[in-house]
């Protein structure tokens, strides 16, 4: 899907009526897949976090749909089953999406059909994490040191990425990059599968606890900020993993600039502004535990936010498959999300 | 030291010719102690952080030179010994003036006279961290949330604590405070130490990744924030762990009071501005594993930059034993220093 050479291997696939997943909680230890054969099992993976990332959660939602389709006989039963899928995460606004536009393929022409829109959804997300990187590719420089924080590269999409797409699409262009690697506390998804994607893509980069970003924006190295989105409301706000306020308020002090990139498909204009976009509150466990040991006393307690919000005011622009939005927003949201 | 019914014990203690320390690097997990009979043995527990925090490093310090006092014959060995333990760790001071301090009692009166010094700057810590607690605790609000970060209890001094002591004395004085522990990453001293000390305190917390931080002062749920420090310069400028600068541009942005808590000792006034304080860089795999286990790609690499620096335009007030340095700190710090 992403090309015979692609050092990385599609995120999701449909294989032999089944929804074959790269296991990402497995990386970097071990690149292992997972298929799912029930829309059960696929809700677990979801929840899991063994599939994650707002646009390979898009493909996911469509892919379930199929599975269900497939497997339940009853057009009541499948609809069911989607709502349920659809409900596995509440942030990402790709999950629901991909759910639904699969469940009216299957309304007009049944599982054959809602697989086949689960396919061209894949296929579109990947030629449109190419678009999106070869726009956003003119706002990083040659040499530029950047700032990414979570996963949003393959591994977050069917293939290529979002903001680390841009990344990629950059040092394609035979600009230098180096990249600076926020782990992300709590699951890692930084050092675990950005590391590893740009390891394999042979980008130089270097790993930081979340906590260091400030020390290098007031030593001067970091000249640009480029991170994904689970949701984008109208007025521009944009969710994404927890820490991403934090870099875009450092950034905002620093004078660098701080880009988001995603797909149109994350652009939810019937949210108004961030205030409405539901936070996912996830185990407190996963603060409290690393690798089955605990690393606090046994009675603490947690919490656990697993997005943040971070207010279009500090967003220099929003690169999307169809073009980069600026400010205003609301306006330039719109005309991309229409075309 | 700190009282028969403190629920934590004395960090550091002179016991039969030893240096008795609490041994952080198994809390929570559990309570042991390590006995160093020598300077090696003192200067590897301070590397490892089985002892840590600045405070407690005066005292380790001043200790250490008691212990060469009493097992170097030679007073040139005692001196290169002091000098290999004073640059054990570079950016709190206080280890080198532990080490000074004690230097001079030895060279005016041998063993038993840096001994006897390091006992005074042991009681004299504990006894100033209870009046700075005291100062600290009027600009705590009965109700308040206040945000942490690192541990700066009794752990890291020899007892009673600096920011956190200040935490304590506001509960001490029957005000309901809750506290938000910044997990502290890499090494975890909020999840470990931090939430171990407040659980013992019997003082409600919860924890949070350090990148949570952001999303607690969007959401107003923040009204303080309180933190140490390792140095802090002539002109009120803070060097203190990763993180804490981050913290001071998010209250900044928040209008939330940013409070540093540090003994007088800590105040460096030979070192100008923050840009002349050493900063420690560690060993990079302390960020690429977690709990002894591996989390990124074998090949990968990290930066691991121990402590940043917060400049003084950022800080409310600093508390200190002797009182409270408003702005301008130039002539507050000199005021509160010389005292």
């Amino acid at each position: 899907m992403t090309g015979a050479r692609d050092p990385i291997p599609p995120t999701i696939e449909w294989r032999r009526g089944r929804v074959r997943l790269v296991d990402q909680r497995e990386l970097p230890r071990r690149l292992c897949f997972l298929e799912c054969a029930s829309v059960g099992e696929l809700i677990d993976a979801i929840r899991s976090l063994a599939v994650r990332g707002a646009p390979a959660l898009g493909a996911a939602g469509a892919y379930g749909v199929a599975l269900a389709a497939s497997t339940i006989p009853t057009a009541r039963g499948v609809r069911s089953a989607a709502a349920r899928l659809a409900r596995a995460r509440p942030t990402a606004v790709n999950l629901s999406w991909g759910v639904e536009r699969a469940l009216a393929a299957y309304s007009a022409g049944g599982a054959a059909a809602a697989l086949a829109e689960a396919q061209r959804i894949a296929h579109a997300d990947v030629a449109g994490n190419r678009a999106l990187g070869a726009f956003g590719a003119a706002l990083i420089d040659d040499g530029a040191r950047a700032l990414t924080h979570c996963n949003t590269g393959s591994l977050a999409t069917v293939g290529y990425g979002t903001a680390l797409g841009v990344i990629r699409a950059a040092a394609e262009s035979d600009k230098r990059v180096h990249v600076w690697v926020d782990e992300t506390r709590p699951l890692l998804q930084g050092a675990r599968l950005t590391a590893w994607e740009l390891g394999r893509l042979e980008i130089p980069y270097t790993i930081v606890t979340d906590s260091m970003a400030g020390s290098l924006f007031a030593c001067g190295d970091v000249d640009v900020v480029i991170v994904g989105a689970d949701r984008i409301a109208a007025n521009g706000d944009v969710a994404n993993k927890i820490g991403t306020y934090t870099l875009a308020v450092l950034a905002d002090r620093h004078d660098v600039p701080f880009f988001v990139a995603a797909p149109t498909t994350t652009i939810d204009l019937h949210t108004d502004t961030g205030a409405a976009i539901p936070i996912e509150n996830r185990d407190s466990r996963e603060v409290l535990r690393f690798g089955g040991t605990s690393t606090a006393p046994r009675q603490a307690r947690a919490a656990n936010r697993a997005f943040d919000v971070t207010p279009a005011s500090l967003v220099r622009a929003i690169v999307t498959d169809q073009g980069i939005a600026h400010p205003p927003f609301r306006q330039s949201l719109r005309d991309l999300a229409q075309r």
